[in-house]
């Protein structure tokens, strides 16, 4: 007999105070849709406030909505969007170019700020594109190399050749959650800088920057955040740091004077510096109204939320399913854990492909992981219920072993 | 006795095979728009398709849309569009980044090509940007230095020591166009690469860069190719060249397998391995209906048109307001000239800002430029007339001699 059922989901929906979000997004009837850790939903009022960038801003305006609209201000005023929800102050975010591009700025320039340092510090298994970004600083520079670590051997790993440590908040396969706290202040005492990316965090996770003292970060906008495929990212750095970091990508939008045209860089005071070309405004303008979502939204409340519907998911899983071979793959304590749950099985791949084919929406990770993840503005517990049960049914009815679901294609 | 009037111009556009593509675009009642070589006009067909995107594709497809709609697929789509226009093939273009990132990538890898060489060689007063890009690369390699040159000595100022040539093909003050064919065979003589920046070209002069036997390209989504505000910018890799340069920026779409998440990077094979971060796919979607716009357009003649237009523009000034103090500051001939067209004016500025009041949208360049742009697609020859008018009727009514207009501000 279950300890907990359908109802008890539908009640904490009902106490749920967040509850009414959901409301703000698309969410197709058919679907339960665990995978806003890798595209945020869409938000019902996006499509109307593009059009108004497009056919009024663009189409009416043309040329002059740079100044009229202030097009030109988007990356700082989306960084203030930004910064409430990864605990960073006003002028300490913007949003700019991609997450990878992003790393490279502040691994390089950080890694300037320390000269005499030879290694960027990571962990082995990160999200590839911060450890090919760290690779290729080094290369670039020829004075340093990258030094990988498991990711629970980083701390102790950091020693005064350190002039970097990348890592990441919230791993993105095991959902892993760093302490940034002590890992920031390990990094502090061999006087090493830290930069963390907060790609599976920002809009799930509590964050706290500056109580934590970091010094860099960057973060994706398509996931939690609901800025849409390929949504600009954005890039924190600590004020301390803001005039010390070279602008090592110094396109002309990070000019002291962009208008101006001189023929030598000055870089813009503070974070200005770290944009380089001109920014995708259509895109930006998608991204400020999946940040707009967060407004009015009680943030712990949010954040506890989320962890809640990835123990309620632990529960269930292996309550209803822990028969069929799935093994957490994931912290088991809350606070150890991002927004998402991963379950190893040797079958992930045409699970998840069968749990697809029946509208629940999560991804595969290689080599074995069928991970789901909870967006706690829009998430509800009964879809946390009912995805275990199409796990189950799927599970019962062997409905993954079809040839059809076997065969290997891109999951994004 | 003018020896050409206004039922001239019209008479222009009636014979002009083009004109009913001007039909596709947004151009608002009561503006004259010279300006989209700064930010080219929406067309009509962008808001639906952005629209089918945002609420079809992301909002009910989900993350599936990576496949399902072929997302992953844009950069090498649209470069495809692309390679028309600038005489390119297909697989020797891809959309992605900004123009100053594929700088930042094209001018690092051509150099990486080319050891011992130890010369950036660019030149004066070029846009920023490239310029920045070129001292930042030099800078990060420590092996490199930048070499600026006016621009019609660049020629006889490569030699041996150089790595490689970075020059805008059509100047953005001045509108003077290189000889790519030229100064490509140069660069190729003393074993240097060279990289051309194709901003504002493409879409309005003829680029023939396969003809021209060129190296490297980059350009601009948001100018002739009507992509939007801040649009994804292209780069030009040719075939020959496609595997011995490095990737420099090396983010997770450029790797051979970006979904199996490798430890290492291994670039893909081809072009795709400029890519870096993910794509932004609204901003590419907004580019791809820009592109679209060149479906079917006889490109001789639209390039023969963009010259006509430039020529009717200086004749109409020259002849009609002279006296007032303006001096053509770009080539004469058309063949040496882009598809824009600035004079000289010591009050430029306040001119500028008077014609914009009245609905003529150019734009101004320090210190003394008066610009305006003619966009073959959409520019029609009575424009031309009318323009020329409203700078007479300002200088006449002396409308620039006004305080409101004497304040800089920020023009893009």
């Amino acid at each position: 007999m279950l300890s907990f059922d359908r109802q008890d989901a539908l009640d904490l929906d009902a106490g749920d105070a967040l509850a009414a979000y959901r409301d703000r997004f698309e969410l197709p009837d058919g679907v339960i849709y665990l995978d806003g850790n890798s595209l945020g939903a869409l938000p019902h009022a996006t499509p109307a406030h593009l059009m108004d960038i497009v056919k009024d801003q663009w189409g009416k305006g043309l040329v002059t909505s740079w100044n009229q609209h202030d097009w030109i201000g988007m990356p700082m005023r989306l960084g203030r969007m930004i910064a409430p929800l990864i605990g960073a102050s006003e002028d300490e975010v913007i949003a700019c170019d991609s997450t990878s591009i992003n790393l490279f700025k502040l691994i390089a320039a950080g890694a300037a700020t320390r000269p005499g340092r030879i290694v960027i510090l990571t962990e082995e298994g990160g999200f590839p594109t911060d450890r090919y970004i760290a690779d290729a600083v080094a290369a670039q520079t020829g004075a340093l190399r990258v030094r990988a670590l498991a990711r629970d051997a980083v701390t102790a790993g950091i020693d005064e050749d350190v002039a970097v440590v990348v890592l990441t908040h919230v791993d993105y396969r095991s959902g892993d959650q760093c302490d940034m706290a002590a890992v920031t202040a390990a990094a502090h005492a061999k006087g090493a800088l830290i930069l963390w990316d907060l790609s599976h965090s920002a809009g799930a996770v509590a964050v706290d920057l500056a109580g934590c003292n970091a010094d860099l970060a960057v973060g994706c906008g398509y996931k939690y955040l609901n800025g849409g495929p390929g949504a600009p990212s954005y890039l924190f750095v600590a004020q301390r740091l803001q005039t010390l970091l070279p602008a090592v990508l110094p396109g002309w939008m990070g000019h002291a004077q962009p208008f101006a045209f001189e023929e030598t860089y000055r870089p813009a005071e503070g974070l200005a510096r770290f944009l380089c070309g001109t920014p995708p405004i259509l895109a930006m303008a998608a991204l400020e109204q999946g940040l707009a979502q967060f407004d009015g939204v009680d943030l712990d409340r949010l954040f506890s939320k989320g962890r809640a519907l990835g123990d309620l998911y632990i529960r269930l899983m292996e309550e209803r399913c822990h028969r069929y071979g799935f093994m957490l793959a994931s912290p088991r304590q809350s606070i150890d854990r991002g927004s998402h749950v991963c379950f190893a099985h040797d079958q992930a791949y045409p699970i998840c492909r069968a749990l697809i084919e029946r509208g629940v929406i999560g991804d595969f990770r290689a080599p074995n992981l069928l991970r789901m993840g909870f967006t706690p503005l829009y998430t509800r517990f009964v879809d946390i219920w009912d995805a275990v049960e199409t796990v189950h049914a799927v599970m019962e009815e062997r409905a993954w072993d079809d040839d059809r679901l076997q065969q290997r294609e891109i999951v994004t």
